[in-house]
């Protein structure tokens, strides 16, 4: 199979969604075996006004789900911002990997010319072609938070590598 | 002009390389104002087995540079790896850029089904398809790093957000 908008967007997507789950999972053992308080991870942040933890993986769903549906021409779910645990996040990166599953693969593929218009925060929006919105925007910002994350949680001590972060990739190792 | 292996490997990488390196005009501007020598900021890492920040810029080139060859086929350059200023990285994106100019797209184009084989560390090689070799290996990893290399300048106190890490995309703004 050839190169395709469905497979750069769903199949990067559900990948990176799930390697962030088994991160968190990691994540709790790590906090277990530390008698850390979860939350205390979930509130850390690299900056102050960076997003913490919690929203990172928030924003990175949110991100994955809503260009997924914008690219597919149908409507995101909205989900409500109440996750204050570990458990509560992976059941929100599995929703979504579970509505990502759910979008036509076709439709995507034919969004490469189509204008996508999208909300930038509560007043601004943004326009752009189908494929720019997957490459320069939807791609770069998914991965953006799902390397806060990571790099959150590296900077908390938790022992995780650049495989954690790649996930499930087809790659032959030899 | 349809969604290609080209515009999203090049014009990415090119878009993303070119953020950094301004992302670097304001960090040097910002440690010149606030009297901080600059290798300070080079030096800095988000955890102690991270990466500091000039190696974060070094590796994302080299994501680059051998990504983007890998996928036309040719021989990627190899860069010295003594960059110790900030002048001096900006250098090593500029020529970065300038070596994504030279692939020929449309030998990037007919790599999707290609089996492309590359270094993982000293010993280790790794095979994958062209299409995923972009998708799964060279996009998230550069984000990786050019996300890590923004996170280390954010935990320092640069003052930039998420447009500096975007870059110059082709997006309308309503």
């Amino acid at each position: 199979m050839s190169f395709s908008m469905s497979k750069a967007s769903l199949t990067a997507l559900e990948i990176g969604l799930n390697a962030l789950s088994a991160i968190l999972d990691k994540a709790e053992a790590f906090a277990a075996a530390k008698k850390i308080d979860p939350s205390v991870l979930l509130n850390t942040r690299l900056a102050p006004d960076m997003f913490a933890l919690v929203r990172q993986v928030q924003v990175t769903t949110d991100l994955a789900k809503n260009g997924g549906a914008r690219l597919a021409g149908v409507e995101p779910p909205r989900y409500e911002d109440k996750e204050t645990t570990i458990p509560e996040l992976k059941d929100r990166l599995a929703r979504t990997v579970a509505f990502l599953k759910t979008l036509d693969a076709k439709a995507i593929d034919a969004a490469s010319d189509r204008l996508i218009t999208f909300p930038l925060g509560p007043v601004n929006k943004g326009e752009m072609k189908g494929d720019d919105y997957l490459n320069h925007f939807v791609l770069p910002n998914v991965y953006f938070h799902l390397t806060a994350a990571y790099a959150i949680l590296r900077h908390c001590g938790l022992d995780i590598g650049k495989q954690d972060f790649l996930g499930a990739i087809p790659i032959k190792l030899m």
